[in-house]
């Protein structure tokens, strides 16, 4: 057996049973956004980590090394968001190899400093290591979260409102214009999409307004598409969840873009990933107090976009019909 | 300025500096082993993190994957100790080159499995990427310290004595190893050198016996030859160190080799690294219960090499001379 045959999940499957060699220093081991370890009376610690490499996460001359330091620790700070806590410390590897320059890093720390003076969180240490060709950076991050705004995938509940906290598909959206070269793209469109791809801003004031008001359950941070975690909450809840295709956010730069490429913009916000936006669930009391306070503390809606049933499985209401997303979204085939 | 120009230590402190934007949720941040963080009453939270990146750390086909994940873990466990702490949990990111093999990952776990089980210590996460050429895999450690039983490499004061817990140089004699093609080395002293580059023990039972009494007050594990370790303590206490050359502790194999291929056994000590035994400072009344209570519980000594003087810097008694050691070790022509 190969690699390629069990895939990246079957193989995180493989390495992942038997890890726990000590029960009394773990909450919850791997299976969420993060780790939850005892801490103290009223929180929790959280810890993840996240790896980008060179040529697979980002392209040199696409990216700016600056870009490149914010991204790496905002895809951090959301795993954190998405657990209801809040970051506070990261610790930085970084392969450096031999052709990067000086320049080069200090812009990269210039991201990374940017991004954790704007939330408060100290760097406390870190490896710096020659890597033979590739430059990759891994940033593993520690949080707390008060133990009654723990949300776990695992949370949701039957007759739960699905939310999401903005947008969906900007960053595959930008992704696609990273790979191609179109010329016929207003400028503004181009800007906007590619910021939300390069520069994406973990949802954490967001997650800080929402744990104002009890009423949240489920929670994920969409970082491989609306279909994937909304089928990872539904999985980890044992429950189902329907959602409406009308319903789900898309930008008006999106929108432009599809129609001007002559893709659906749909494809992007349920498969395309990166979006870094939250996905939870809200009890149906809570809904109209959560909607009132997000709208009014951050300025913009807490979109709902479908609802928790009883019948297992993720499925998109949309043309009148309803049809089963997986994981890596829908078939057009099948409409 | 390019990178080589500033080396490592100078790219760690230009990227090191205004890493803090939160003072409350910090003991201790970049300088010591780990991080310190504040955690409950009793303990502190410790993290560190060490990445090994095939090519630069270890070479494909002279380490097996077993060893390379036992060694990923053990120096980040030896981190840990070095401040008198014990490891409680483990991030792993991986880098997979294509052409891995699911067996060599599987191996790979094995090893990091291995010695987490040993310690007690849960994996709670991680992330797996592709690499385009080369392996790598980072390791992010947890630990926890009585407030008490820290030890950190400020702490020496003057008059302390200088021990380290087992013989130096095996590591750095096991390279020697690696990298020329002897035929001529006895079997036994192949093995063992072998073993203690590519199957490091961290100090993890040393420390805990030597947590039983008080009196230790400096502490430092030994990853880049004893020289720099000895500097790094006097630097942070800003005092002195004064070792001698026959009181440090060179095993039987690490002689013959040297005696074999005709080299100074006292070079690996001094500057080979990746020994990962601890050396610390203890106070002149604690001296004969530390060293009772080690040889008791441990059957094996604790070695004092040296004592902490008022004058700074790092000075080696060899051949009825006094001569300075710097971090890189001695310059033999200053004999």
């Amino acid at each position: 057996m190969n690699l390629k045959d069990i895939g990246e999940f079957g193989l995180i499957t493989r390495l992942t049973s038997n890890s726990i060699f000590n029960d009394n220093n773990l909450i919850i081991g791997i299976g969420d956004d993060t780790a939850v370890l005892p801490w103290n009376e009223e929180n929790y610690l959280l810890a993840a980590c996240d790896t980008l490499v060179e040529d697979i996460h980002f392209i040199k001359g696409k990216s700016t090394p600056f870009q490149i330091g914010y991204k790496s620790v905002a895809v951090n700070f959301s795993d954190i968001a998405a657990m209801g806590g809040w970051p506070t410390a990261i610790l930085i590897s970084l392969g450096i190899p031999p052709d990067i320059k000086l320049e080069e890093i200090d812009q990269l720390y210039s991201g990374i400093k940017n991004i954790c003076q704007k939330y408060g969180v100290n760097i406390i240490g870190g490896d710096t290591v020659s890597s033979p060709q590739k430059f990759f950076i891994n940033v593993s991050v520690l949080g707390q979260v008060k133990k009654e705004h723990l949300h776990l995938r695992s949370h949701a509940r039957k007759g739960d409102f699905i939310f999401v906290t903005g947008p969906l598909g900007d960053s595959a959206a930008g992704l696609e214009l990273i790979l191609n070269e179109y010329d016929f793209i207003p400028h503004y469109v181009e800007a906007k999409l590619l910021q939300k791809h390069l520069l994406p801003e973990p949802c954490l004031e967001e997650i800080k307004v929402l744990n104002l008001l009890p009423g949240v359950h489920a929670l994920n941070d969409i970082s491989d598409g609306l279909a994937s975690e909304a089928n990872e909450i539904a999985e980890a809840s044992q429950l189902g969840i329907k959602l409406y295709a009308h319903k789900i956010p898309i930008s008006p730069e999106a929108e432009l873009l599809g129609k001007l490429i002559n893709k659906d913009p749909l494809d992007w916000a349920l498969a395309g990933g990166e979006d870094f936006q939250l996905i939870g669930t809200i009890s149906p009391e809570a809904k109209e107090g959560l909607q009132d306070i997000f709208e009014k503390k951050l300025n913009k809606p807490l979109y709902i976009i479908g609802e928790v049933i009883e019948e297992k499985g993720v499925y998109l209401d949309i043309n009148k019909k309803v049809i089963s997303l997986t994981k890596k979204g829908y078939n057009h085939f099948s409409l």
